[in-house]
Parts: structure tokens; C-alpha cells; sequence
């Protein structure tokens, strides 16, 4: 078994990783990588092989400093209150924040493009600006964007992916995907046999927190 | 060749078709059904075979009756007017709307739960009411929806798909989404491979416009 820190320098190093929650929560696998690494054949690998929605989920920092909200917050303001903001039933509140294109995109849907728009989204958390996103980007688009709560507040993939990102030392912009299956529910056993055949790095809940607590004492000593 | 009148029962009676625009707009084939005709298997088809984004396009009529609003809308109200309403390269703007789950989903990704929120937006398009969509949808999740301009303002999938609902006398909430292929962007000639295999009818922008004609005058003489 591959140990959690070759994982690691794996991901930092552009790989395509997994991350599998628990049973307890969403029961979901999701393919991962660096928003700045996102090419037209990933995108066709999380379409076709993962089959969830193509999202990149931005850390809190970042999300504030390009001006990204909450699409529960948008909704609400907008009059949608009654149906915005639920819990899901495994207790969370939804990450998702504005659905983008890049503005060079044509329909924004295509491989190339919905690649152009997370690369865009990740060099853009390299340097986030507000006026920078008002201005390369058009909403509504293609890709989702989602908002970590930070993995103290929330354990989702989005919390999970972009503490990934933190410990790597690379700007919060991730990739993600969830991986869907024959019945349209990929289960852990066989999210498992995927990512083996394919030699993608599996990461749980559990040593993602266990990183994360070795990287704080690291960074605090 | 299928006549498009045959085409067009074979649409009504819940049968899976195939929109291209044309080579001036998006040269985009969408897979559509009726949204009541959602099930698993379907969701499968579009996810896995299709590759786009999995959207219900519900009537000018349909989305005034439970209060939505264009995506665009909303934001511009948000403070991200700079960022929105803009038109696409093609010249149309956005057809996007809220996405939704249906208010049972867990994760709402699953194709059993993707099927049941496009089933109760068919549903709800046939006795649309702005409390019944309040109370049995959340926002934001993992349907777009889309509001047709009427095709006499706009020439997109979402006006066609609803303008083929309306001339098969069905409420107009139309499941579609776009066909991509090996490189994120299916041609025309290999969408029609496509459907000839899988015996899909294939509508033109031509032949829906025609049918189109033909309605109201039938309906008016």
C-alpha cells in the first residue's frame, strides 16, 4: 500500500487522486486534481468515468478574495429563501457557489473549454482578485464553483480536496468530480478497483484529517 | 428516411430524440425526452453517451407559474452585473435558471435522484405552482434548470426542445443535454451516426420551425 505522504506529493505533483468521505456521510467517491492542471482528456475522465458534475472548489480565503458567495446566500436574497439553504439529510449545508465560464469560451460546455475555465480558476487563486474574476469570467456557465467552509466546520470533498491543496502547498483550486457507476452510485469497493487499475491515489476522510493535524503541528513547531 | 410528423409522435410518446442547431449557432446535437419520462436508465444515457450538462427546460409559461427566474437575473442582482447577462459568442444569452433537487434527494447527484428531480419538474410543469415548487424542490442542486424565450426570440435547444412539448400537446418541461464525444465535441455527422445506431430521431432547426408553422396554423384555421 502506497503511504498517505507519496499520495500526496503525488496530487502536488498534478496527479489525479480520489477521495472517498465515509458511509455515514454522502458514501461518495470523488475524482480530484489541481484546478491548474485540468486538460480536455481530465475532463473527458471525470465525464466519462467519474459521470458526476464538473465543479472547483475554491478555498474560503481565495473565495473571498475573488468575491465568490454562497449560492444559498444569492438564492435567499433572491426571494428563493423557503427552498435555499436546507440542510441535505446527511447534515450538511450545500458549497456550491456561481457556475462560470471562462470568457473566451464559445458554448463553454465542450472538453477544451470547460478545461480552460478550471486552469483560469486556478491561476486565478494563485493571485485572487475581484475585479480579475469580473473580468475573465462569465456566470451563469459551465462548471460549478464551490466554497470550502474549511475542514473544521465542514468534512465534504470540498473541505477535504482543497485541505489537500493547503498541505501541498498550492493555491485552493481543485477539480472535482463524484464517480457514479452502472446504477448511478459508485460504492467504496468499487471506486477502489477503479482508481487501482487506473493507479490513482485513494485518499479517506481519516488520513486527510491525519495530514492535516501532522501539517498544523509542522507548521506551528 | 423517419417523416418528422412520425419523428414527432414517437417524441410525444416519450421516446428519447436528438436537437442540432446549426453550424452558425452552437453545431451542438442535445439529447431530449419529456422530463415526466425520466428514469434512471435515461439519466445514465445522457451522463454516459451524451456527456453534457443534465438540464430541464421548462416553458415560458411553465417557469412564470412557479417563479423562476433567469440565473442572469439573479445575479446582476447580486452585484455580479459585470459578470452577467453577457451574451454568448453566437450572439444568444443564457437560458440557465435555478438548479434544483427534488426535496427527497440525499446527495441528489445519483441517477435514480437526477431521474426523480426531472420527473417532479414534469409533473409540476403540468399544474405549475409557486408554492408547490418552493415547497418540493431545494436550490441549489444538481438539474439545471433552463427558461425558453419562445422561439420566435430565441433559436436555442432549450426553445426547440419546448416547442417540440408544445406541439406534441405536453406540458413543456423537456430533459436535454448536450452531445459531446471523444474530444468534448460531437459533429454533426457523428451525432446522426449516433442516433441512426440507436434508432433516435434526430430533428433539425428546419423541421421544428416547420412543424411550428404548421401547428398554428392549424390551430388559428
Amino acid at each position: 500500500m502506497e503511504k498517505t505522504s507519496q499520495k500526496l506529493a503525488r496530487f502536488a505533483n498534478g496527479s489525479v487522486a480520489a477521495i472517498y468521505d465515509s458511509a455515514e456521510r454522502e458514501n461518495e467517491a470523488d475524482l480530484v486534481f489541481l484546478a491548474a492542471t485540468a486538460t480536455p482528456s481530465r475532463i473527458r475522465l471525470l465525464r466519462h468515468d467519474a459521470g458526476g458534475l464538473i465543479c472547483v472548489a475554491m478555498g474560503g480565503q481565495e473565495a473571498k478574495g475573488i468575491g465568490l458567495k454562497f449560492a444559498a446566500k444569492i438564492l435567499s436574497d433572491a426571494g428563493y429563501g423557503k427552498m435555499a439553504c436546507k440542510r441535505a439529510p446527511y447534515g450538511d449545508f450545500p458549497s456550491f457557489a456561481l457556475w462560470v465560464n471562462h470568457e473566451s469560451a464559445r458554448t463553454g460546455i465542450t472538453d477544451a473549454e470547460r478545461a480552460r475555465t478550471c486552469r483560469e480558476l486556478g491561476k486565478l487563486a494563485a493571485r485572487p482578485g475581484r475585479k480579475a474574476f469580473q473580468k475573465s469570467f462569465r456566470a451563469p456557465g459551465h462548471v460549478a464553483t464551490l466554497i470550502s467552509r474549511g475542514l473544521e466546520n465542514r468534512k465534504g470533498h470540498t473541505e477535504l480536496a482543497c485541505t489537500l491543496a493547503k498541505i501541498a502547498g498550492k493555491p485552493q483550486a481543485v477539480a472535482l468530480c463524484e464517480m457514479l457507476q452502472g446504477d448511478g452510485r459508485r460504492s467504496e469497493r468499487s471506486a477502489k478497483a477503479f482508481c487501482k487499475k487506473r493507479r490513482i491515489p485513494m485518499f479517506s476522510t481519516g488520513e486527510i484529517l491525519g495530514e492535516y493535524e501532522r501539517w498544523k503541528q509542522k507548521k506551528s513547531g
